[in-house]
């Protein structure tokens, strides 16, 4: 596995602005890294609101189970992440572990157990020894505070080759409201898979129920609409945390989704969130090329998903842009094998804005020397004309390597 | 792109007995390829049924649309197939290129357009020039000869590594009949696809109506329980023909599919079907194990396809197969992500009939160097147990090597 930071890596860091009631501490508490932190304490001050949208697995780990439950509540005063040990698949040793974190950090940041939350991304089916946490999380919580969000966005880190940070701004009525978010993606764990963990925190004083509701919309377009390689994590996470301090500086209490004061707040949070998963895509294990995939002209926006993410879950398409050759037969295929109302005779397919083919046979005006220089850029556009209807969207992905065969098959010889 | 015949190569290569009313020829028609054959003409005697089943891809390739329109007439005179061009997504001159073919077919064998059956396999997007055709398939219909199925197979092979052919017998009533099977797999033509072609002879007397119900039932647990990588063709083809020729020698006609004199001989097309099916998964780019999927305890058979489909198509499990790593975690988490029932606390893994997790976690007798050696099999089971029903199913598929993503990314290089 190599060191080196993704050719993709954005190249400007963001300034990370304190969010008010928000305290961060990492610590190392050795739990599979030797010399690097490996936990993150986030505590919340009283009256965080909290959201939260996981994965779909069937599966999930015992640290999903934990923050679906707790999240009824809709209320937040920590967040505990590790990284190393996914405690997934670690049967009731892993309910166990869930329940003695939950305990230590209860004990350490003098709220219930109901109101922290917990993240674990790594090593599935070894049981988390949640004993390293005794201490840690005390001496945590003591030393906690309102910077530090690089040292967090690294403590979640499994093998990230970039911590991954977004930050903006909004106005709630006349009052500036800040939002700060973090996320882990596409690294790979001996001998384990991707997890992606992603939090975000403001400091807007913003009701559960709506939190949950802008998270859910959210995340449709921005976290559900990238894929590495098609494969779904047993732990991914995504949690939201408004603390409400912005209410001091005059920022009004939105109660209700359909506020319209909340929809600066909502464009600025859903920015967030898009930066924060494109640089997962960015970070994709092996990725040489960031590849965005745009279907138009579907009959419903389900309809223009569903192709793109055939198209960006196909080994041969993807092998193809890693090769960068613009084989728009291989896309083809993959809307074929969508299963989609799709036309043979009226798809058109561009590659960063070139077209290559039209109404079902290769574009008259095809130039290969234009088409092959195009496609030696490190961002790929993909885009698909189907000329049925209006259904439009887009998904990220990036292209696949040697280097993904490499992380994932290799560190056994 | 290496010119090795696959590890997984079957060692033994059938002996393949004439099929009364089938002849064949071959001859390099020079579509694509230099110096080797490219076109196979089958031509069968009068009476010849005809059965199929194509690919569900909705941009189907110019000759399966062709072959789903004769199909309904249920005769067949001649199969025409090319390998280097697939003569799909070429538009009206697609059409074209199927109708002139056909029609120098007809010519050349003396019967009508409507039972010329096609076949074509290679490039996407290029027109195919039919007229290379002309005087070819005259000469082909002089040259057909009752054997040669060796050659006939090596013609259809794009990059396949070897050529994959099958032969049964089965009595109806008193009488012997054959059949005989060749196929070609996931073999990859710059710039496109693999695609599977196959095709089962026979001479026995059995109705279209007859054969096509054996063809759809017999394909789902065999051509389509295999996958390379989840992409699915545009040019997929399966066609059976039964020239009856067997009549002679006393076996008796079979209109019906419920008549219990097919028994023997379903079975032995069955078994024609899965061993064509099995070549083209050990004939899977790149592929150095051979992987069998069995999902048990599953609550009906689909669910355990889907489950076992997820697992097979998953790039994790796969490059976790050819890094000989037994990585269970990831056959959880594909697992979970086929979103069929399952209950993490009843999941049990096998690998190669070692039990390396029970019960939601890793299984106490877990012997890491067990495990290990017996991961350096060429032919690796995973073996999922759901304990939630009865449902059953298995697939094949191969691993995921450097070598699949040198084949389709490398040829640009």
């Amino acid at each position: 596995m190599s060191d080196a930071v993704s050719p993709l890596a954005p190249t400007d860091v963001p300034s990370m602005p304190v969010i008010a009631g928000v305290q961060l501490a990492t610590a190392a508490a050795g739990i599979r890294y030797k010399n690097r932190t490996d936990v993150l304490l986030v505590t919340f001050d009283e009256g965080t609101t909290v959201a939260g949208v996981f994965t779909k697995s069937k599966c999930p780990s015992a640290a999903v189970d934990w923050c679906r439950a707790n999240l009824k509540g809709g209320k937040a005063r920590a967040l505990v992440v590790n990284s190393g040990n996914a405690n997934a698949f670690t049967g009731k040793t892993g309910k166990q572990a869930t329940t003695l974190t939950a305990s230590i950090a209860s004990k350490a940041t003098g709220s219930p157990p109901k109101s922290i939350f917990l993240a674990s991304t790594g090593v599935i089916g070894e049981p988390l020894d949640a004993t390293k946490f005794n201490g840690v999380l005390d001496d945590l919580a003591r030393r906690a505070v309102n910077d530090g969000w690089d040292d967090a966005a690294r403590a979640i880190m499994t093998t990230d080759t970039f911590p991954k940070m977004a930050t903006a701004t909004a106005k709630i009525g006349k009052a500036t409201v800040r939002i700060n978010g973090m996320a882990k993606g596409a690294g790979m764990i001996a001998p384990d898979m991707a997890t992606m963990l992603a939090f975000v925190f403001t400091d807007a004083p913003i009701a559960a129920g709506v939190l949950q509701s802008l998270l859910k919309a959210g995340v449709q377009d921005t976290f559900n609409a990238v894929t590495i390689d098609g494969d779904t994590s047993t732990s991914d996470t995504l949690l939201a945390f408004a603390t409400g301090a912005a209410s001091k500086a005059g920022a009004p209490s939105i109660k209700r989704a359909n506020d319209p004061k909340l929809k600066a707040f909502a464009k600025a949070f859903y920015s967030v969130l898009a930066n924060l998963a494109e640089q997962v895509a960015r970070d994709g294990e092996g990725a040489r090329k960031l590849v965005e995939v745009v279907v138009e002209g579907a009959v419903s926006k389900q309809s223009a998903r569903k192709i793109a993410m055939s198209i960006a879950n196909s080994p041969l398409v993807k092998t193809a842009i890693a090769g960068e050759d613009a084989n728009w037969g291989r896309v083809v295929m993959a809307v074929g094998k969508a299963g989609e109302p799709a036309n043979r005779d009226k798809l058109a397919i561009y590659f960063n804005g070139i077209r290559v083919a039209s109404k079902g046979a290769r574009d008259p005006s095809y130039n290969e020397d234009e088409v092959s220089a195009a496609m030696k850029n490190p961002e790929i556009q993909i885009k698909v004309g189907l000329g049925l209807g209006k259904g439009r969207d887009r998904v990220l992905t990036c292209d696949l390597t040697k280097e993904y065969v490499a992380i994932n098959g290799d560190y056994r010889s």
